[in-house]
């Protein structure tokens, strides 16, 4: 329990950023994280002399300020001079920052985020980031999956206590955990598909144009964490099927609410893959899935039986069963997985871990 | 991620501390873990030179072994003499060992135990041992609570990224968690309670002594570790309101057999209860609570919804559910709450995150 001093840099102020900013704030710990950088895309501020910035009045520091961004090459010469350990913070879902962290790494900075494109893109830019050479830095990313909720951590604590994972299943996504607790219940419902659709998107739990959740892409970036953490080789989160909500025709049309005005005329395929649900005493889920006996990992719609765990999930959570060795009967982890209170506390969690490794 | 050594000394070799070794013996990592004491209460492995002991022949060398195990004090002097950090593994469930905890930390020397006596006692010796001054050891004890599910070190992270914790509920036995699964289900049942309690008994799940689960004693001392991590000044597990399930006169019956010979006598009282649960469409579960809003902390029986998360637990599994500030809608984790393999693989993911701070 030493008591020392990590500098933290920051990039991205958004939603997420800006509860993570607040709750750094009120850390009451024996280790002072300073903040030396906060950055979105169009502006910075820069601690030149690695004093701590202030936590209280960043967001008017940040709308005065006329610096612009530091380019990828001058923050690492910026944060490799840094006289305390840093952690840098990506709360962007930029893909550009998501690539440089290798380079970050090596030069022995550590990563806390809830960006999944690092850890869900090309299996070379995974191994790079996980190569563990013994100056790197170190690399946390609960939050990006299920955001808060306790899960990749747990995993990699079964792998590395030596157990085998089965399988991997979950409904990794809000929306479309709320988009089909509504549309499949356990107790009736006659509600349309593409009304619940619409409700979803007017409670703001869709992207703004819906398609960008009921592709699965989203789903299938997750899945691609916890199936590599694993141990399953995956290579990308399209080598693998994706079975999207949006039906062919509607793909292609050009706006949201195109297809919002559209999906009316689809509803009759939903109801009927209910229907076959609720005669077998099932409800219909969205949910990826690992399965190494089967060797295959997918993202899909899937019948459960009303008693299983996944058919009671309420509101927008999500939920994940895994299924291993020494827990036959799987381990099961559910709730709120989005919202920027919990996402920005599943980061800050992972600053702390870090700040007491290095 | 630095290439190291740590030192572990282990006191208990029975359930849980067998299959810790067998875990210990496989581990893959950049950073070496040596066993330099294995002990039991009549004798012991012990490296005089701090080499590490065989993994592998544990077993045999400690039948072979004529030496006895070292007293507090010199075992004490013997690890403040490791040159490498120490790590001490308690797989016992033994109170002076863990009335010892302060003084092994207060030398700095880290913890990692499924053993809940220290935790779960008088709050002075739990102030003592996070009272965290700069040289102390770590402690860590994932497994006294939920076995190796994750659920002390996400409350930990809650509670340290600042969220409020509302209400902590949960089946903490796994004994009694197979009792009333079986007793109260969703699905109509009409096995007797005492007939249950036997066939729990019969099939290992219970202590020898059934009452010895049935009191209520070991969930009220896991409601107090996980009542005290979110803030609740527990003074001890017999401070609040436990209610016992054995019947008053069979408290004082003289052994496990008798008061299974006399619990039939008694089914009717159980059987009431379930049949007012029944009728509001609920089923019976033993939890423990803990409540601030109420300002309660309590152990007994409770009737939950059909719907309830807690209603359709299977086997033996324990359960809890974390409602904060952030969580309105609670987190849950569920699983298998006892086992050698599970527990034994909290305890070595704990280690780990002792050998990467130290
Ligand atoms: N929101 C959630 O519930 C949730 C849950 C789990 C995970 N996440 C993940 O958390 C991350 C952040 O999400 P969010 O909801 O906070 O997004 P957001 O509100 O859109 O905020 C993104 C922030 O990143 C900044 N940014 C984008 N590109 C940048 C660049 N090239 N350089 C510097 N700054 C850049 C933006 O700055 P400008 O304003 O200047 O563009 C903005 O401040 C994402 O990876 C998301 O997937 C979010
Ligand atoms: N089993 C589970 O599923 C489970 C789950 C969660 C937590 N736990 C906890 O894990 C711990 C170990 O449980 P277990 O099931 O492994 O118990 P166990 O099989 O009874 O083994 C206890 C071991 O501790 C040794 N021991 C007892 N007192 C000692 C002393 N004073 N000095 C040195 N060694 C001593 C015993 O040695 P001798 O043989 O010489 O007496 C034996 O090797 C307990 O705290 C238990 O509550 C167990």
């Amino acid at each position: 329990m030493a008591f020392k001093s990590v500098n933290v840099a920051i990039i991205g102020a958004g939603v997420v950023g800006s509860s993570f900013l607040k709750q750094l704030a009120s850390v009451k710990s024996q280790i002072s994280y300073n903040l030396i950088l906060l950055s979105t895309s169009r502006k910075a501020l820069i601690s030149e002399n690695y004093k701590p910035l202030s936590l209280e009045s960043w967001e008017s520091d940040l709308a005065e300020t006329t610096k612009a961004p530091l380019s990828p090459e001058d923050l690492l010469q910026y944060l490799k001079k840094s006289p305390e350990p840093v952690i840098f913070v990506d709360n962007t879902s930029n893909e550009s920052i998501a690539n440089f962290y290798p380079t970050l790494v090596q030069n022995g900075i550590s990563i806390a985020t809830p960006n999944k494109k690092a850890f869900s893109s090309d299996l070379s830019l995974w191994s790079q980031l996980f190569s563990g050479s013994e100056s790197a830095g170190l690399v946390y990313h609960e939050a990006t999956v299920g955001a808060g909720l306790p899960i990749i951590g747990p995993l990699n604590d079964m792998v590395q206590t030596g157990d085998k994972i089965q399988k991997i299943e979950g409904i990794f996504s809000g929306s479309l955990s709320f988009i089909l607790n509504k549309f499949s219940s356990t107790s009736a419902s006659d509600e349309k598909f593409s009304d619940i659709v619409k409700t979803a998107q007017d409670l703001g739990y869709t992207e703004p144009d819906p398609r960008d959740d009921l592709n699965g892409l989203d789903v299938a970036r997750k899945v691609t964490i916890l199936a590599r953490i694993a141990g399953f080789k995956v290579e990308s989160p399209t080598s693998f099927p994706v079975h999207s909500l949006i039906p062919k025709p509607l793909e292609s049309v050009a706006s949201g609410s195109e297809y919002l005005e559209k999906l009316p005329d689809y509803d009759h395929e939903m109801e009927q893959l209910k229907q076959e649900a609720t005669a077998e005493q099932k409800v219909l889920r969205f949910v990826g899935k690992v399965d190494f006996p089967n060797n295959s990992v997918s993202v899909g719609i899937e019948k459960y039986d009303i008693s299983h765990p996944f058919a009671s999930l309420k509101g927008s959570d999500n939920v994940v069963s895994i299924q291993t060795d020494r827990y036959p009967n799987p381990l099961i982890i559910q709730g709120a997985g989005a919202g920027a209170d919990v996402t920005a506390a599943g980061v800050l969690a992972d600053v702390f871990k870090i700040a007491q490794r290095v």
